[in-house]
C-alpha cells in the first residue's frame, strides 16, 4: 500500500540542511510503489528521490541496500546513487522514520516488451551480478526456499478462496521443491525483484535499474529465473520463447551460464514462480478491503508454476 | 594543448573488460580541456568520459582528484561521479598511462552569462566548499602563494614581451602580497579553477560542475576571489560590478562570508589576478609556434589585477 507520509515545507528545510544539494524547490508523491513512501524532489541543484522507508521495510537492512545501490552506482550501472548528507549518512530520519535521498534516473518503464529488451534485461542483470562481487555486506533472502514453508503455513487454510485445491498443489510443489532445491549452483548478490517495472529505458538503452529493496544473496540463476517469469510471459498468459531465448542469451553474453545452471532453469523458475505465487497469494487474503492499491492477482503465477512444472527441460526456453 | 592518445577498438575492449559498463558503443575525442585527453564513451550502459592523463598531471595526485569527484558526487553535488572498475579501482591504465572513467553530466557552458548565473555559481561554490568538509586527502596548492615567487622567476627575463615594464609590476604585487597575504581566513578544499568553461547549466540550474584536476586546500575565500575574475569582467576588460554582488550575494547564502574574508577579497582577487597572469605569461611564453591551441593572452589578467589595485576596497564589488 503506498504510504504517504505528510512533509511540511518546513520540515523538508530541516531536513535538507543537513545536505549540501542546495534548496528544495518541489516535493511531489510517486504513486507508484507499494512498499515505501516516495517522492520527487527537485532542489536547486537537480532532481532526486526522497524515500521514507515504511514499517514493511526492517531498518537493520537499509544499510545493505543503500550500500548496494552505491556500490554498482559507483561502477557505472545505472542505479540510484544515495546521496549522503555532510556527515556522510546516507540514511537520516524524518518524521521519526528512516529516510533516503537518490539520485534520480531519466527514462521510463515500458509499456510494450519487445524480444530485445529483454536481451538488454539480461545483460543487466548478469552486470548487477558481476559488478556486484566484493561488495562487502551480507544479506540472507528472506524469501527463498527457507522462507516458503512459513508463508505456505499462513495462507494454506484459506488457499482454496482463490484456486479450488491449491494448498494441496502448493504443499506438493514446495515439498517437491525442498527435496530437488540445486546446492551447489553460484551464488551472490541477486536483485530480486527486476520486474519491468524496475527497469527505466531511454530509447533502446537501459537508463535505469531501481528498487533494490529485495536484494539479498542467493543463486544467481535465481535472478534470472525470476526475470524469466517477469518478462517473458505474455498478457494472456502464454509463454514467449523469444524473449525467453534473448533474456537468457543477453545474460550468458556477459555472464556465461554453466551446464549444471542451465539444467537447474526449469527448477528454479518454478521455485521463483512459487516465491511470488506466495507473497502475493498472503497479500490478497489479507488485503484490506478499502486499500486504495489492489493486490496483484496470485492467480498469474499459479499459471507460471504450471507452464514451469509441464516442460521437459530448458530447451522449452528456447536455449540450447 | 590537447593531446590525443590514440586508442585501438581492440586496447578499448581490454580496457572496458575491468568495468561493468557493457560494451563500447562509440568513443569520440573531445577537444576542449589543455592538460589531458578527454573522449565522450557511450557504451550499453550509458555516456561516459574516459580521461587519459598526459605529463601535466602528477600521478601522485590523482587519487585526491578523483577521490574528491567521488566524494562531492556522493552527496549529492553534479560532479563527475568516477566509475570504479570490477576490482573497486578508480585509477587504471590505458596505453601505459594513468586512465579514469567519469560519468557524463548532461548541459553546457554559457555562451552569455547573465548576473543570475553569477548567484549560482556563487551558491555552488559555496556548497563545493561545504560538501568537501570531511574529504579526507589532503592537497596544497601548489599555485598558491608560495607558487608564485618561482614562476616568476622563470618569466623575468622576457615578461616585457608582453607587456612593458611587466617585470617590474609583477615583482612589487608579489612583495606586497607575500607582506598581506591573509594568515587566519577559514581553509578548506577549494575547486580553483571554476571558469565559466567549468560549469555546465541546463536552462537557469547548473547541471555539471567539472574539472577538479587544480583542485586543492587554501583559502576559501580565495576561490571566491577567482571566480570574481573569471566570472565578473566583460569581454572588453570592464568589471561588471552587478555580476560580483550576484555572485558573491549566491556564495554568502549558502556560507556566510566573516568580516574579515569580506575584508581580505580585494588582495585574495589581486593574488587570484597575479597566479592567473603568472601561469599564463609562462604558457605565451613557452608556446610552440605550431601548437594547435593558442595559450590565452595573459594581458587579460593584467587589467584584472590593475582593476584590484585600483579599488579602495570590497565595497566595489558592489557589496556592503
Amino acid at each position: 500500500m503506498a504510504v504517504y507520509t505528510r512533509i511540511e515545507p518546513g520540515e523538508l528545510r530541516a531536513f535538507l540542511a543537513a545536505y549540501d544539494i542546495g534548496e528544495a524547490i518541489a516535493l511531489e508523491p510517486i504513486a507508484e510503489g507499494v512498499e515505501n513512501s516516495n517522492y520527487r524532489l527537485e532542489t536547486t541543484f537537480g532532481r532526486f528521490i526522497l524515500t521514507i522507508y515504511e514499517k514493511r521495510v526492517d531498518p537493520a537492512d537499509l544499510p545493505f541496500f543503500l550500500g548496494l545501490m552505491m556500490h554498482l552506482a559507483e561502477r557505472g550501472l545505472p542505479c540510484p546513487l544515495p546521496v549522503r548528507a555532510r556527515d556522510g549518512a546516507m540514511l537520516r530520519e524524518l518524521k521519526g522514520k528512516p529516510a533516503a535521498i537518490v539520485s534520480f534516473l531519466e527514462g521510463k518503464s515500458l509499456k510494450r516488451i519487445l524480444p530485445r529488451h529483454c536481451a538488454a534485461v539480461g545483460a543487466a542483470l548478469a552486470s548487477v551480478h558481476l559488478a556486484a562481487r566484493g561488495f562487502p555486506l551480507h544479506r540472507a533472502n528472506a524469501l527463498g526456499l527457507s522462507g516458503w514453508r512459513p508463508l505456505l503455513a499462513a495462507t494454506r487454510d484459506r488457499a482454496h478462496e482463490v484456486a479450488e485445491g491449491l494448498s494441496a498443489l502448493l504443499e506438493q510443489e514446495l515439498e517437491e521443491l525442498e527435496r530437488r532445491w540445486p546446492r551447489d549452483l553460484p551464488q551472490g548478490v541477486i536483485h530480486a525483484d527486476l520486474f519491468p517495472d524496475n527497469v527505466f529505458f531511454e530509447g533502446e538503452r537501459i537508463s535505469g535499474l531501481i528498487d533494490f529493496y529485495f536484494a539479498c544473496e542467493d543463486i544467481l540463476a535465481y535472478d534470472l529465473a525470476i526475470c524469466l517469469n517477469a518478462w517473458c510471459f505474455e498478457n494472456d498468459g502464454a509463454f514467449n520463447v523469444t524473449k525467453a531465448r534473448a533474456l537468457i542469451s543477453g545474460y550468458r553474453d556477459r555472464r556465461p551460464l554453466s551446464a549444471d545452471e542451465i539444467g537447474a532453469l526449469p527448477l528454479l523458475a518454478r521455485g521463483a514462480a512459487l516465491r511470488f505465487l506466495l507473497t502475493r497469494l498472503f497479500d490478497w487474503l489479507n488485503r484490506v478491503p478499502d486499500a486504495l492499491v489492489r493486490p496483484k492477482d496470485p492467480r498469474e503465477y499459479l499459471l507460471k508454476l504450471r507452464f514451469h512444472q509441464s516442460i521437459s527441460g530448458p530447451q522449452a526456453y528456447g536455449i540450447a
